[in-house]
This record gives C-alpha cells, structure tokens and sequence, in this order.
C-alpha cells in the first residue's frame, strides 16, 4: 500500500547502499503468509467473529504496553477503564478515555508501540495522520463507523492479515470450545492452543488447588498424587494435540532443570495437597517438570517453549486492584549454562526434542544462548522477546546471536500479543529490521545477495514453520 | 564559536541524511541554558571568586578521569602531583608536570576526556591545536595568562557557560557557607547544594563517629539514637532546602531497600555507636535508610537521587596515600527488580515521590531500569554516568532504554563533574550525542521531525527542569 | 592481492566517508608482519614440516567451530570423522565428509568462520568461488593436489602468511621437544611456547595426579608437597623461558584470587595427593596459585594471561565419547572486581608485572575491566575472545572498552586457533574491523587522521609487539 504517512524505506539503514538492499530482500519477504505461532490472542475473537466494540476497547483496555507508559507518567489506571478485580470505579466514557489517549499520545515517540499504532492506524483504518488533542474525537469517530463494517470483523481481518496460522496460549484445563467452534464452522483460518500448565505447576501460587480441581475435572479423574498428575498432564497434551496443538509453553522465574526421583516429587506434590509446600519445594518440582515437559515433547512430538525470567506482578497495589498482566512484570537477571546443565545433558542431543528458549536478559545472547544453541541439536532460540521485540532490540539479538548460532538455530518470528490489529504491523517490523541486517551484511561484504535472499526469506517464514512443524 | 579546530559536525552520524538532520536539531538546542542539577563543583569557587592558580591545578589535579588513565600507563600519582594524605613528597613543579601530561595526551585519543580537553582548549581558551611536546611550554603560557585576567574569573565563565542553574554536592553536615556567601554576594547565579548523608549512613565506616558528632553540632543536638538520627536527617533537609537544595544523593554498594522496624533500627544504631555493627548490621541500615530517605522526600519534596553499584578505592594502596576519589572506584554488578521492591511497593506509586536511578551496571538498562521506570509512576532514569557519560555510552544508554521507558521517564543529562571548565563541554557533548540519535530515528521514518524537535529541546532542557524542580 | 571474490572493501561501513577513511587506515597496516602470541597450533606441524594429508583433515576436523555448527543442525561427530575416545566408528572417507560439509556450508552464512573460510579458500587456495554441493568435489580434488607441493608446506606458508612470531600453548610438563627441534633446525621462523599449568593447578580433575607425575618426571624431582610443587613450577618456567616462552596462560572458570598461607596451602595439597580434595579446596587452591603466578611473573618477567570463565564439557555425552575441546565449552558469567581485588591490591601497582586478562562475558567490558585497566599500571586487556573473534564482537569490544580503558591498556589482537590455514584470515579480519572503528571515529571527528594512523598501526603491530614483550 503506497503511503507517505508510512515511508516506503522505514526502519532500514539510511545509507543509500544498505537502504536498497533492504529494501529489495523486504519486497522478497513482505506478502509471504505470516505465521503467528506464539500469542494471546483471545480465540473467542475468531471463534465468535463478532464486531469490535469501540477503538478504547479495541486498542487501550487490553494492551498493557500502552498503559503501563500511560500509567509511568501518573495517569491512574482507573482512569483508563482498565477492570478492577476488587470492584473499584472506573471510567467507563471510552471516548474519554481515547482523548486521555490522544493528549499523551507524545510518549510513545520512538518506542515500537508508537510504530505499531502508525502502522495499524495507516493500514488497518487508513488514516493518515497522528493522533492529537485535535483530532482525537474525529479519528474516534471513523475508526468506530469502521468497527460497524464487515470488513472489519475478526476473521475479515485474519485473511485480510494473511495470516496462515495463528497459536493462541491456553491453561491446561482448558476446554478449547472455542478452537473446536473455529474448526466446526467450516471457517478455514488455522487458529490452534498451544498447552502452557504454568498454573498446575506453580504449586505454592494461591490458586493452584483450585487449578488442580480444574485440571480434574479437564480429565475426569481424581488428581491426588503425583503419579495421577503427571498422567493429567499427558492426558491434557494428548487433547491440546487433537484439537491442533504443536507446541507447549512454561513461564518460570528460572531456567533451572532437575529430575527428581518418583518418591522425591511425589512427597513435595503431597505437601501442596496440604498447603504446605515451601519456595524451595515449588522451585524443585518447577526444575522436575521441565525435565518432564521435556521427555514427553519427546515423546508425543510438541515442540517445548521456556520463557523464564520475569517476576510477576511487581507492583502488588497494581496486582490487587487489576489482576495480572498489568504492564508490571519486570524481569531477572537470568542464567543459563548451569541451569539448562541437566536438561541438556539428557535431553539435548535428541533431535525428537525441539527446545525454544527465549530471554529477558540480553546480557546472555552472546555469553550464554548462542553458545548453547550454536552446539546442541535439541535447542533452538526463540526471537527477541516483549521488551525486547522492538527496533534496537531484535538488531542486538541478531547482532549478538548471528555470530554464534548463526540464523538457522533460530526460528523466525512471533509477536507474542494480546492486540489482534497489532499482528501485521509486528511482523511487517520484524521482516524490515531482519531485511535491513541482512543487508548491512551483504553491503559490507560478509555476504553475497544469494545467501542474503535465502536469509531473509527463512527468517520470515521458513525458520517458524520448520521449527514450530507447521507443514 | 566557527571554528576548523572542532568541525561543526562532530559527533554526527557520518551518514548525510543523519547527519544534517542532527545538525537541524542540535542547532536548535545548543544555546539553551544549561542546567547543571547533579555535580561537585566546590562552591568555594563561586563563593569567592579568585582567579584559578595555574593550568595544572586547574586541568589536571583535581580530574581524577585524567590522572587515572595516565597512573595506568606507569605513571606515579606522585609526579602528577596529587596531594597525598600521608605526607608523601609529591611533584611541586606544575610546568613540570603539565609537560608529563602533555607528552601523554596520546593516551586521550578516542576517549571523552579527549573529547572534552578538546573543546575546552578550543572554547575556552580560543587554542586551535592539539597539546604535544613541543607546544607545551606556550600553551602552559597562554592559559596562565588568560588565567590572570577578569574574563576568567569563575563567575565570568559561569555567565559565559550560560549555567541556569548548578547544584553541588554536600555532606549532611556541611554549613553551605558558600552558598549563603554566593546567595549573600548580590550575584544572580544559581548555586545550590545537595543533600548527601553518606557520611552518617555508612555505619561501618572508620569516619562515622566523627561525621556523626560532625551532624550533632550542626543541628546542636545530641544524637545517642535512631530516633534523634532521623530526626537530625529531617532536620538537615530542611536546612538544606532553605538554602536551595531541590535534591538529595546516596552513593551505594547495593540498591537493596527495606524498611526495619524502629526497634531494629535502633538496635543497629546502638552497636554503631558501640563500635560493634557487622557488615550486615550495615547493610540492613542503609536499606532502612534508602526507605527513610523515600518517605522524607514525599513529606519535604526534595527530589531522591541513588548511585549505587561502584566499590570505593579498590585500589588500598592508592587510598591510603591519596585519600578518596582518586580514579580507583570499581563498578559491580548490580541488581535492581529484587532490590528495590520493597521501596517502589511502598512508594513507587506515590507521585509526590520523584526517586532518580542511576547504574553503573549497563546490562541492567533494558533487563531492569527501562522496564521499572516504563511502568512506576515515581521512578525516572538519570543519564548514562560516569564511565558511561561518553558518546558511546550515551548511545547505548538511549538505545537500551528509549524504547521501553520512551524519553519521557528519562531526566535529561547531568555532568556529575569535578572540572568546572569541562561543563560545557560535556554538555554540548550530550545536546550533540542526543539530537544525532534522534535523528537517526527520523532518518530511519520512526518519528517525524515535529516530535525529533520536541524530544531533542526535553533532552536538553525540559525534562531535567521538570525532574528537579526547577521551575 | 586483487580479487573479486573477495571485496577490497569488505567489512569496512557502506558509509563512503568511512570506507574510505577505513580503507586508507588498513593500507597502512595490512602487510605489518603477523604477531599470534597465543594459540593452539600444534608445533610439530613446523618441526615436520610434512605435507597436510588432505582438506577434511586440514579443515574440518581440527576446528570445533566448524563442527559444533554441523552439530547443532543433527550431524553426528561421528559422520564428520572426529576421533572418538571410546573407539565408536568414525567415518573414514574424508571425501565423503567433505561433501557434509559443502552440503550444509550455508549454515556459516554471517559467522566468522564463514568469513575466514571464504578468505582461507580464496588468499591460500586461489578459489574464487563458494563451496557447495556441485563444486564440492573439483574443489577437494584441488585443495589436494595444492597440498602436496612444496608451496603449501608448513613452514613455507608460515613465510608466506608474513608470521614474525607464533605462541603455542603448552602444559607444564611438556619437554617442548618440537620447539627444541624447530630451533635446532636452522630455519629461521620463531615458534615459542606458552607455559599453561592448568593440568597440574586443577587438583579434583580425574588426571590431576597422572599430571603430577608427568610435572615429576619433567622436573626429575619427587613432587610430595605444595613445597616441592612451586620449585617444580618455578622450574618449569625457567625452562620454557630458555626455549623462547615469553608467556604463561591460565584456563579457570572464576578468576578468583586469594593468598592461601603455606600452611593451608601444604594442607590442600595433601588432601590433593590424597584423592580427597573437595571442590572447595579445588577453588581456593587456584585462587592460590593465581596469587603464586602473579608473583613468580613479577620475579621471572614472564607476562601473565588469565582466560577464565567457560564451563569446560557442558555436554557429558560428547566429552566421554570425543574428549576435550569438541565445542561444548559454554560460558558463565563472570566477575572480576570483587574476584581480582586481591591480586591488584598485591601487585597491580607493580609495573614488573603485565597482567592480561581475557573475558567470555562482555557485560563484563564496560562495568568491569575497562574501570580496571583504565587504572592498574599491571592490568592490560585481551582482545575480544573466541565466541567473540568476530566481526560485531570485535565492534563491541572497542565500542565498549575504547572510551574508558582508551586502546593503549589493550595488547592488540591473538588468534588463539588450532587452525593453521585460519590466521592470516583471522588478523586481516581484525586490521580490518580495527581499521574501520578508528575509520570512524575520524568521520566523527572525535579523532584525527594523524592519531588514526597511530592507533591503527599500534592495534596491528605495536601494542602485541609491546605487551608480549616480542622485541
């Protein structure tokens, strides 16, 4: 789509050389299908396909990147209509919100929420301006009467996206009933769960017997032992397959792997049944069932994502009023060599395993991760991740991961979202910063434009689906 | 100042499109005021206003960046003349010395103090060539001379700085004789302290008694408890504040916060004053302290400033025989999302606080920093400090930083400096620095040149007026 | 040498001002003759001077980069030929090896070993085109016939490579019999070892008492005691000083430091010869005997290198069936002010010693060892190191250690490879990438040309010369 609001040349060198290699290998790899294998898409969205409400409801509520920058700056939560769990007011005008919205639209200025907005502004509603004091209510108004329209409904917009395969994350006792309505109703898009048990593992988390009860009932059996709940477990990736599945996700705090013996996880399950599980307990049956997850992706075929390294819910005053997810999630520093030591040393030379690790601490792109993937066969990189998913951040990854690893231990991209409008102009970034590095390579002759065009076209497309099996 | 000696574009991206660009911005900012908020300029200078003795007192004594970089390269502190603290004969002869400084300048090649010698020789003393062995002796002429004349008198050179506003740093007992002496002389400058409590927090430290007894007579109270401590601090800020004082300062080893409770803390404070508190007892007390000193900036509205992460006089050797600040204080690795939880939990969303982080550890930038102050309300990052206030590292710091916390949560730029002459220089160095990577951000279609022009006058000026209250 | 194939420009920024700047720079320097003061090539090869039996077994199967890579893809070590240790079959068809490798040739595209196989095949071999599956077979046909001429002798390629010096590494008890054998030989090149102890300082490895036994023999003393022990040490490197040595080397996975009295030391010792050390002892025991070759430096003049920081034999499957160095070394982090701090405050201000120490962790550049040897007159610094010997390594390197350690605490650059073939590639790299920072800095105007050229000409020549104490 021609625009001069969205310059043909963004994000690429501004070098004339490098700017039109880039320029060459994107046009290679901009309508290549995108492949979304890792996000929080709600699948009600498409299963439903009903209209979006407003643009408040649509853009604001549910991205937590754009209201935790509101929020730095003292904008109340609240104010922002973001729900309360413990019944607090809040706004409920979502044209007042959007003018909130648009007076502080300013702080996003070179942050890559401010780059998304632009993009789904200019290619989804087609407006080309920036949103201001001034047009606030104008631009609220058309993107609402588009809302109104068929060609903006969810599934339009899927195809629209060309989007040929999208993962959503679920718990895993999650009925799926609505990846079963999408596959029942003769719709075509390929929307499909992938199994993340982070609840029924954490077994000192406040909710976890209440987990496990939901987990019962999922398999309709009795969970009161290890041995059964390792058995759930199976059970549930078992249906998450059926259903589509081709991968699993952990959200842990550190990525330190152990086998504990059957008599070892079974005495520490016990105490979670009783309540009495302490920290120690929970990072040790963490650390055992990544070892599991493990052994049974090698078993049953799904590929195994570990995202570590977050502490949730930092602001616990954020945690309390609005619930998780509130932008308030900082991460860690992080370890790798000694803490993957045991998984890799078991699991690592298998190539029925297929490994996904991604980070939050930069400081082990080069030191750790490269290293570890540019040697065993079972680990793969997963790309720069939520904070990191920006310009700079997935130039430091390729920057400092290339070198080791080289491209083909990675496996493209994924944009990890909960904004459905957000997902073309994720990948379109992604394709043009990936084009633009590969083009300082061939442009100081560390390449020829060959390897380049294979490059970049694997990092588009290739590298996601043979990683994520998705043939 | 047109000049071949310092090109108008240095420190430009070479790139043209890049490069003109910043040229645009930084012309729009170069003559702003500037505002020095964070220092260690002795007001003694202001205060009296005496002509400076000659160019290696001036230049070299009081630098420790420059002295360092030569005692690395074999040379003896000694010869450098560095005043010793255990009577130590050291070099008399400063025509001497500055030719050691000279046949070395090689050394500067490529580093800040290069850059900012550079333009001081240039700016201020109108020297268009480069120190060596053979001009050593003339130039050492030439600044002596200039020495002697009213155009360098520190007042003048404040005013031709065009200086808005400049904070030194000052111990909890400090008089501010000074700085009533400069706010008494009739002159219109802006001089003002800052709060630095080190000295009576430090409870291990072998001068504690002695700055404690320092405290007692400067509030003419006897402090013999916790409670007469804090209540000594509270007294101190608010001297402080009445003269001018818009911040206070703590230099750290370790971020770590928590509050004790009024009975441990006392407990503490009495073994201190027993002379028996263990590295623990220490440590736990300025974590209280640091909590303290949050809950006293929300009831006075002194801005609270941390600088943690450097271990002072690694070098035993050279501290026992020159005393504190003398090019040997080391960083380490420092932690910030477990450290500072319990201060930002209790405070963090508290907009009466403004709590400014400074690291000396780069790679907690993107993992920590950004993150933290992209989402707490009473949290702001200082500038890259120190080893990092260099153009490397000021582009590493806007690089890991402004896409996750924007600009916004950023405090503009503070020179941190011993060397009154090099204000401006580093200054212009950071406006330069900062307009060029803005610029590489219009350049690259990320932002128009509407909110380049914007960002570019808050780096140089408006965010750190409003940080520090300036107004 | 002009070609096509190989762009004169490469590496160098697409930015003309730059290039060309860069290119100028690299004029100058790349025909300086090539310092290697430390490495891994073995010494026979130039005591025979026999033919190299053919391209797999030159290329592939000494070089853990490049079979670490093939690895990582699912290619068995042992379809690649590499000698197993526990007699599994290996394949034995080096043509058939060599044609895994053109095969999966791309998987270098954008790593350093891509870059300098493509120079060693091109400036040694004369082919100008790029290995893969239809040539693979012309090309082992005529990398074969090449290898049995005179030409490609070892030594006459030392000649031809411009090699002033080379550094082998070699364990304490070594008789050095090959270098013996070179120098006895009438030829005129200068192949010196490097004495490394780890074999004897690592008191729990499983050969530690069989190396005791091989430092005895060497010796002809009995080592019964930590006494005894030092002599032996002592001893062995006076002898490597008589052959040519002007170095010692130390591998470790923390570079802790710490003076053990001769007491506790004799106490470890004893357990050592026991069989009853613990991994503790281990520890303190190499802290130690850090302290002792600093010391013994400081005595014999021998420059002390440290290389700390890899976890050796991460993956135990392929440590136990091919042995050491198989490219599963995977880096820790690493920390160097606090570990250090006891050896600096010995004899960091003693400019008797040069200490030069290396590091996996580049967090570590900028918060550590740049503060560090931009201070101690002892403390030089390495250059980028193994995983980052590479193009964007080197960048970070400079860019994260110039500005605050300046180039001239820094000793050049080393190859440290066991691939022969590879060193003129790997110095031309790092002229280049050298060359092109300092290019850099000049169209910045940070520098100017004339300071350019020196630092140029002191990172390809004088620096190493210096440090290495090569005069």
């Amino acid at each position: 789509m021609a625009s001069t609001f969205l310059n043909e040349y963004r994000f690429f060198d501004p070098n004339e050389k490098v700017r039109n290699i880039a320029f060459e290998l994107y046009s290679n790899v901009k309508d290549l299908p995108i492949i979304s294998p890792h996000g929080h898409i709600d699948p009600r969205l498409l299963a439903n396909n009903e209209p979006f409400p407003d643009p408040t409801e649509l853009i604001i509520i549910p991205d937590h990147y754009i209201f935790r920058m509101l929020y730095s700056q003292g904008i109340p939560l609240e104010s922002l209509g973001i729900p309360c769990v413990d019944n607090t007011d809040i706004e409920k005008d979502h044209r007042k919100i959007w003018k909130i919205f648009a007076d502080n639209f300013y702080l996003f200025s070179g942050t890559p929420t401010g780059v998304w907005l632009k993009h789904e502004f200019s290619e989804v509603f087609g407006i080309q301006e920036k949103l201001n004091n001034q047009n606030a209510d104008k631009l609220y108004d058309l993107i609402s009467e588009k809302l109104k329209t068929n060609e903006f409904l969810p599934r339009t917009l899927y195809k629209k996206f060309n989007i040929e395969a999208l993962s959503t994350t679920d718990a895993a006792s999650d009925s799926l009933e609505y990846h079963k309505k999408i596959k029942n109703s003769g719709w075509n898009g390929k929307v499909i769960p992938c199994f993340r048990p982070d609840g029924v593992v954490n077994i000192t988390a406040a909710v976890w017997k209440k987990e496990i009860e939901k987990l019962s009932a999922a398999c309709s059996t009795e969970i009161n032992s290890y041995e059964t709940f390792i058995k759930a477990i199976e059970n549930r990736r078992e249906y998450f397959k059926s259903i589509g599945a081709v991968s699993t996700d952990q959200g842990i705090i550190s990525p330190y792997t152990h086998q504990l013996s059957k008599e070892e996880a079974e005495k520490i399950f016990q105490k979670a049944l009783k309540g009495s599980a302490t920290d120690q307990d929970a990072f040790l049956f963490t650390a055992n069932m990544l070892m599991e997850m493990a052994r049974m992706s090698i078993e049953d075929g799904l590929v195994m994502q570990i995202h570590p390294g977050s502490m949730r819910n930092h602001n616990q005053i954020i945690a309390n009023r609005f619930g998780l997810d509130k932008g308030a999630d900082i991460p860690l520093p992080t370890e790798y060599t000694k803490n993957l030591w045991e998984l890799l040393n078991k699991y690592g030379n298998n190539d029925k395993l297929s490994l996904i690790i991604f980070t939050l601490d930069e400081s082990t792109y080069s030191r750790e991760l490269a290293p570890l993937a540019g040697h065993y066969p079972a680990m793969k990189l997963g790309p720069s991740w939520w904070f990191h998913d920006s310009i700079e951040g997935m130039i430091r990854f390729r920057q400092q991961v290339t070198e080791t690893a080289g491209i083909y231990n990675t496996v493209g991209f994924n944009d990890d979202t909960r904004a459905f409008l957000s997902i073309p102009a994720r990948h379109d970034l992604s394709r043009r910063v990936d084009s633009n590095f590969i083009a300082g390579l061939v442009a100081k002759h560390i390449i020829d434009f060959e390897e380049a065009n294979q490059m970049s076209k694997a990092l588009a497309y290739g590298l996601v689906k043979k990683a994520y099996k998705l043939n």
